[in-house]
């Protein structure tokens, strides 16, 4: 190849300069949207009324991006792939959208039902599944395509002998590539196996009307909490063929029946040192069980109804978050002691919080008042803020390397 | 500024070409030296022989790239950064190396001190800790530079009046940012706290000759193994005021007694379902302590002298390795049944066990065979083979996340 150029000195100078600096510019802007990092200390932040997630850096206490189109995301969750890369954003919508925090964009997005009620994905990462509140059951899709694999009705028989299909809560991923939920109108506990193709399910009795659940940390336990009844219901994965079992009888006795919007969270129950640390209902009371019998075994009197009631990753502090109109206060416990040791303000309408790893920081929103507060879980002093729209849920991608998350 | 050229235009087009090309493959070789990608997933196998550690890949099941001139990795370990993207890598001739997961290359390397043995990185990240035998102490080194924060000189008057250095073993951080290990020859455990500037030092008690430690997952109970006489040394970091106790008394009683570097991996014990499964000291079993009170409530007999006892992320199974001459061999423990569910032959001096966080998979390191197999835990049948030099520890980045690892 021969190449003649003819251009005056001059403008071919200014063509190079133009180039190279143009050349540049774009590389870097094309380098930064996609940036060479580590993705152990990123996460996500929802920004609920805005239809759009903050990616953050734990380490810098820093905003990275924001992803907008996301749809409704008034009660989202997030779960993330196995290289803690793509954020999976379950939307109130029935929207699934997986996002890369690295360049801070919708990777794919699917409109999978009307309205979902949060997912998990499977201990090997090949599959996210979503739990349906419009038309009920759960859908599996494979996490890097987002095609559907497999579609579970959640169908049941009233007691009018009509089939439905059920509202599922409660959606947890278990050892051995297993789905674990519940059926609000039927009262049942599925397990499905995502082990292979067959996507098997195994049905059980459970209480009336389950409306949340949670798995213990070991992906042993899981428990249902009940609308329509006192007490919870408890499927030991581990010794499936005993059924559910009852626990903590006089668990749901308020002085009212409350919505069911209003019940607790579970996935917020405390696991720390043998012991649980539940949110009561409809009391302003933390409840400690002990996990070898589920006897009740204290009750921490705290300024409002629990709404989420979460162990630090030492089991040292138990932080909890109030349901409204207490909800302008985070509480920390001292998990030996059960004492009150602090009563923080991080804002107005706190709605979650999330601790770094290994404990050292605890991020908490506070949707009217624009912000997260970042504790330092040592002084139990704000160490920074972060500016969010309506913040809600935080999510950090160590959640990657956690069963039943 | 004014530019003015007066080069020939067929020079400047060669150059414009030159620089163009040239510049956007350098741009290009960096960036695919440095990829664009989620660090979740990575991990480092240590070749012991060759001073080379292996970037793997755990979805894929691939190497990514190998990085030399680690010096003496006869014993050698990994932490790392808060951002899962470096590791330190503890040499056994006090060599200190941080690697970059993703260019794959070594970034920053330091030796130390003359001998070591391990080290840690503090709950915040900030901090990486180096314990060693020659000259004995602790130094405290800066996670991002490596420049020297503290140093621990770890000295003691002997019986004789005599003052020196001990070494130091069982390095491992803790809630609070601290960092805590063991003086061999003073027979002490030292609480480092690196929460401030101060580098304050408390001293305690413990048994004779500590060669080994480990911290439970919550980062609570710090647990010394003694060569220097039978039981073990126990420090409750939630009540350090109650010094050091005295647990599983006849712990350590062997036929005969082992050479130091024979004693079992501490690292290795397992803590499953408020059991801990403990290598016994020159029998061939696995103990079964109750945590509440410390007895002993099993002796689960096996193939050879132990090693690592480790439990699966769901607790589940308990998979042991073995000393020389019976190492061979890998046993899988059901943890609630306590049988073995199956004897596995991976290769020749099996070295090392690492399950991927959420316990799907298990890589294990067969250092004459000079591979890696990968099994799935559900089918205990191997799913992949990785070629490696002389393999040794193996270690992924979800250590990141973990208080003690």
């Amino acid at each position: 190849m021969k190449l003649e150029f003819n251009l005056p000195g001059k403008l071919i100078a200014a063509l190079l300069l133009a180039f190279v600096l143009g050349g540049c510019q774009v590389f870097t802007e094309t380098q930064s949207r996609s940036e060479v990092m580590g993705t152990g200390d990123l996460g996500l932040i929802i920004e609920r009324a805005s239809g759009s997630v903050l990616v953050i850096n734990t380490s810098r206490h820093e905003v990275l991006g924001r992803i907008d189109g996301l749809g409704d995301l008034s009660h989202a969750s997030v779960v993330y792939s196995r290289d803690a890369r793509y954020g999976y954003v379950f939307g109130r919508d029935g929207g699934l959208t997986k996002v890369d925090l690295l360049s801070q964009s919708v990777v794919d997005r699917v409109i999978q039902s009307g309205n979902s009620i949060g997912g998990a994905i499977s201990q090997d990462g090949r599959y996210v599944a979503v739990s349906n509140y419009e038309p009920g059951g759960v859908k599996v899709f494979d996490s890097q395509t987002l095609e559907l694999v497999a579609e579970i009705p959640a169908t049941y028989t009233s007691g009018e002998g009509q089939v439905g299909q059920s509202k599922t809560v409660g959606l947890v991923d278990a050892p051995g590539n297993l789905f674990v939920f519940s059926l609000f109108e039927a009262g049942e506990i599925w397990i499905l196996d995502m082990s292979d193709d067959s996507a098997e399910v195994t049905r059980f009795e459970a209480g009336e009307s389950p409306y949340d659940a949670l798995i213990t940390p070991d992906g042993r336990y899981y428990i249902a909490g009940l609308f329509g009844e006192d007490g919870l219901s408890l499927l030991d994965l581990w010794n499936p063929a005993q059924g559910v079992t009852e626990i903590l009888p006089g668990y749901g006795k308020g002085e009212q029946k409350l919505p069911v919007y209003k019940m607790p969270h579970l996935e917020g129950w405390a696991i720390a040192d043998g012991r649980a640390f539940v949110p009561a209902v409809g009391h302003h009371q933390v409840l400690v069980a002990d996990m070898n019998d589920w006897s009740l075994v204290d009750r921490i009197p705290v300024q409002g109804q629990p709404v989420f009631v979460m162990a630090s990753p030492d089991n040292r502090q138990i932080w909890v978050s109030f349901a409204h109109p207490n909800n302008d206060v985070v509480q920390v416990i001292d998990s030996q002691t059960r004492d009150i040791v602090r009563t923080l303000e991080p804002g107005s309408a706190v709605l979650h919080m999330e601790f770094t790893p290994r404990g050292e920081e605890v991020w908490v929103s506070a949707r009217d008042s624009n912000r997260v507060t970042v504790y330092n879980t040592r002084t139990l002093e704000p160490v920074a803020t972060i500016n969010a729209e309506k913040p809600s849920g935080i999510f950090f991608t160590s959640r990657a390397h956690a069963l039943g998350l």
